[in-house]
């Protein structure tokens, strides 16, 4: 079967959506990740309409793709100028992509009521603005805004529309359902018909026509899944979307349950078997970079998506798995998991200790109770799979092999604000190293700043070595909003010194008390790789 | 059009979904919710396995429901015993509904490997059940579970599971895609197969066919509302789903979707268009009584469902709101909302402002003035798309319309550890309310909890109206973590009281400091509705 190219644009359309927003520096991230996953296209930003996606694709250009081409996004040229002239479109040069996606108005409505402006002069910018694009050899990916509404309204002018971007050179006809509302048999409907006429035109085979279609849909009716997929049926041979489905309004159609019904259901290549089996993780890292929570029922990669309740299922599924599974959780890096009776567990912490240099079987030390205790703190709101720093403290407090390079005697933190003058802070504390007391004091840009710096200067004076050890980031998250200001945080911070870098954590309901934790863990972890190299 | 039946079973398969769970009380009263919007069959759930269900249907008997038929559910007799002996047959007779819904083993995979029994025996099971049921004067829906999957695998064997079924005189036959894998493509073409089967077995058409084909979808491919309506296409008359897509794994169809989607764009009678404009409070109370936080991307009912960020789009929409949306939102209940970002421009906030109740021209305010004042805002850090109580207050700020309900004069936060004693959290504050003073303290889990304890009680001297307002979510994001503990931080607060929800904003590089200013604006936010309505 030919295989789908698949066009992400969770930089750009993902961004419209509510709460949603990426630095310059956090999108070059995630391209680097959709690059390694194997996505073909990566829609960056519109470089005309905003500074920050401007930054982006500079930043690009000093960045190495394997794989996807970068693409910059834009809008036809403005009506009554040439294009040549049309800021926009220069932008879009000067962001220096191999691949440029241009939209356009297909439908009448927006052509005389929104833009203003006439059907004739509307199809002279689709086919000016596309030519000057090729005339400047980039490939051009023409996003028909509006199709199946155009479509719907003015059939004839609809597809006047996208022969005009045909033929200008345009090597894609992306079809798009901008306001969410077709429904599939809409879709299929109109492809068709799109498909014969140009079939027509050419008097050939849809096979041999000189340009491909694309499909680019909108979840406002809980259908842009099944939108993307009936159009790949009809001839797509490009399916666009976002991770997690991110967007404007409902969302984009999202690719993390595309790309698994594309190749183990529809028997479409995409990208490779061993990287759909890190589709799990790419989601959990877009959400995380958006500082979204990751949504549990999300189909394929959500936490409860392989989770069985009910008693019947449970059993059936330890008998024969796909009795309740429609494929097994591990083709895309989810797993299984019984919400009454957990059962998993003891073999990945045996590997995670060797991984991390604590032996655990040389101290007798059963991991199936370590097991339950990372299952109970876990309850609790610990996520040790992005604090390996904490885990490896607490695997050697559990078998008996932790020793603290200082303890904790006490601290103090006061907080001070006057009317409209700012906040001030301060702490004080007290460690011992090997019994000698160490007291002092320090300012900072809040709470956990003043603590951090307070601990650091009483460090110093035993280990002069943390001098080189920097906090890079520090996270907050709320396990349940529900209660308010008296919910329990979860604090990550990584840290780095010169040649390491790790994660530590801390849960409370107290912020501070969760930064401490955290805090005092990276300390403890970096003080004791430091001891084993002396 | 044929109407559809709507057959609702949050109260059963809802409830089989990750986190949720309903007291039996809270069954009947969303059992009279969905009644009173007009659903025609409410399954309350299996009194066979569980006593919290047998609760229910006792309860349900002594409530008077104006328009459903409260269905009990439950399965086929267990193998190689009599119905009338079986003791979940026995409960759905107990339980004195009108309607009984019963799912048997259409899957030859199941019936010999997870019930273990023979082929015949299962037929058999099937219908003798139904059978037993009608003899007993019930109406009788039998769920064919796995009906795609088995049909796929067996479909000799899976049409003969569904004679059965209509042999014994069930009056619908549910076609169950239970693990969700099925794709709308295969839902059409098996449902057309087995249409034919029964019209060729009973010499007729579609239409006069001794019984109603009936689809019950699941979501774990993001397919079920596509599945459901496809299957409507085909001939099926109920459709059965949860509201919100609840349920086990990646949930049921979602009601919330498939009701519009019927009657707005399918012309397909169900429920009134009048309780159709209630379906966003109906999906909120659902949510709301499973303690589950509302998705804002939610077609239809969720908060973002019409929400427009880009400056283009909201331009658009001000002229024709067609433009960019797929249908009225009050339809649904719902509203037009316009996010207010560092993308957007002039008629944003001209919009937002009318929409909080400001005026900003009566003041002669130029809104371009307040655009580049936001912009500069969400450069350091300030999303005011998601706290529109702040953004109220700022644009009362700018038009000089601000008038503070209280004042800060000063609080001191103190923070004390000791060694590995828990951390404790006390604030002082001292606010003036129309030059009188009032100075408190209060205790609270971590800092920002006992500000907003001292806050709340110091406020309460003054405005007893405060009692009804709950923080009801917290978040803190590290805007750019880089900077280790001295990062700037943003925190979002979100309040409701009886009437209304908002959210607020602050941003520092102290934690405390930006909680405190959302604190404050939400305080203020609060006291200023309360004081226009008095």
């Amino acid at each position: 079967m030919e295989p789908i190219l698949l066009y992400d644009t969770t930089l750009r359309d993902g961004t419209q959506g509510e709460n949603i927003s990426f630095t310059a520096k956090e999108k070059i991230q995630i391209a680097k990740r959709l690059d390694d996953f194997g996505i073909h296209y990566i829609e960056g930003g519109w470089p005309g309409s905003n500074p920050r996606d401007m930054q982006f694709f500079d930043l690009a250009q000093n960045t190495t793709f394997n794989h996807a081409r970068i693409t910059a996004f834009g809008s036809t040229r403005k009506a009554g100028i040439a294009a040549s002239d049309d800021p926009n479109l220069q932008a879009l040069l000067q962001s220096n992509t191999p691949a440029v996606a241009i939209f356009g108005k297909t439908w009448d409505l927006h052509v005389k009521q929104v833009i203003n402006t006439t059907l004739e002069e509307n199809l002279a910018m689709i086919f000016e603005s596309v030519e000057f694009l090729k005339n400047n050899d980039r490939e051009v990916i023409y996003d028909a805004e509006h199709f199946f509404d155009g479509y719907k309204d003015n059939p004839d002018y609809a597809l006047q529309s996208l022969m005009a971007a045909v033929d200008a050179g345009a090597q894609f006809v992306v079809l798009c359902d901008t306001n969410g509302g077709s429904l599939p048999s809409e879709i299929v409907s109109s492809m068709k018909a799109v498909c014969s006429a140009f079939c027509e035109k050419y008097d050939t085979t849809k096979d041999a026509l000189p340009f491909k279609f694309g499909i680019h849909t909108h979840n406002d009716s809980g259908l842009a899944v099944a939108n993307s997929i009936e159009a790949v049926d009809c001839g797509a041979v490009m399916v666009q979307g976002t991770m997690n489905g991110y967007g404007e309004r409902c969302g984009n159609a999202d690719l993390t349950s595309i790309i698994p019904i594309l190749y183990f259901k529809m028997n479409r290549p995409c990208v490779s078997s061993e990287n759909i089996g890190k589709l799990k993780k790419l989601s959990r890292f877009i959400s995380e970079t958006a500082n979204m929570i990751p949504l549990n029922s999300r189909p394929f990669v959500g936490k409860s998506a392989f989770a069985h309740k009910g008693g019947i299922h449970v059993n059936a599924i330890m008998k024969i798995s796909r009795a309740y599974e429609h494929m097994e959780p591990d083709l895309v890096g989810n797993k299984r998991r019984v919400l009454v009776s957990d059962l998993s567990g003891k073999s990945n912490v045996e590997f995670k200790a060797k991984e991390l240099g604590v032996e655990l079987a040389a101290n007798g030390v059963d991991s199936r109770e370590i097991v339950a205790e990372i299952k109970r703190l876990e309850q609790e709101g610990y996520q040790f799979e992005a604090a390996e720093g904490s885990l490896k403290i607490l695997l050697e407090k559990f078998s008996g092999q932790f020793k603290p390079l200082f303890e904790l005697k006490s601290f103090r933190v006061h907080i001070e604000k006057d009317a409209e003058r700012p906040c001030t802070a301060h702490a004080t504390i007290k460690i011992s190293v090997d019994d000698k007391e160490e007291i002092t004091a320090a300012e900072g840009d809040g709470p956990v700043s003043a603590l951090d710096n307070a601990l650091r200067k009483a460090l110093y004076k035993f280990y002069p070595e943390i001098e080189n050890m920097r906090l890079i980031d520090y996270k907050v998250r709320v396990i349940d909003g529900r209660a308010g200001t008296a919910a329990k945080v979860r604090v990550l911070i990584e840290s780095r010194d010169l040649d390491n870098i790790w994660s530590t954590i801390g849960v409370s309901e107290d912020i501070i008390a969760a930064s401490w934790q955290a805090l005092a863990d990276s300390f403890q972890y970096k003080l004791a790789i430091a001891n084993d190299k002396t």
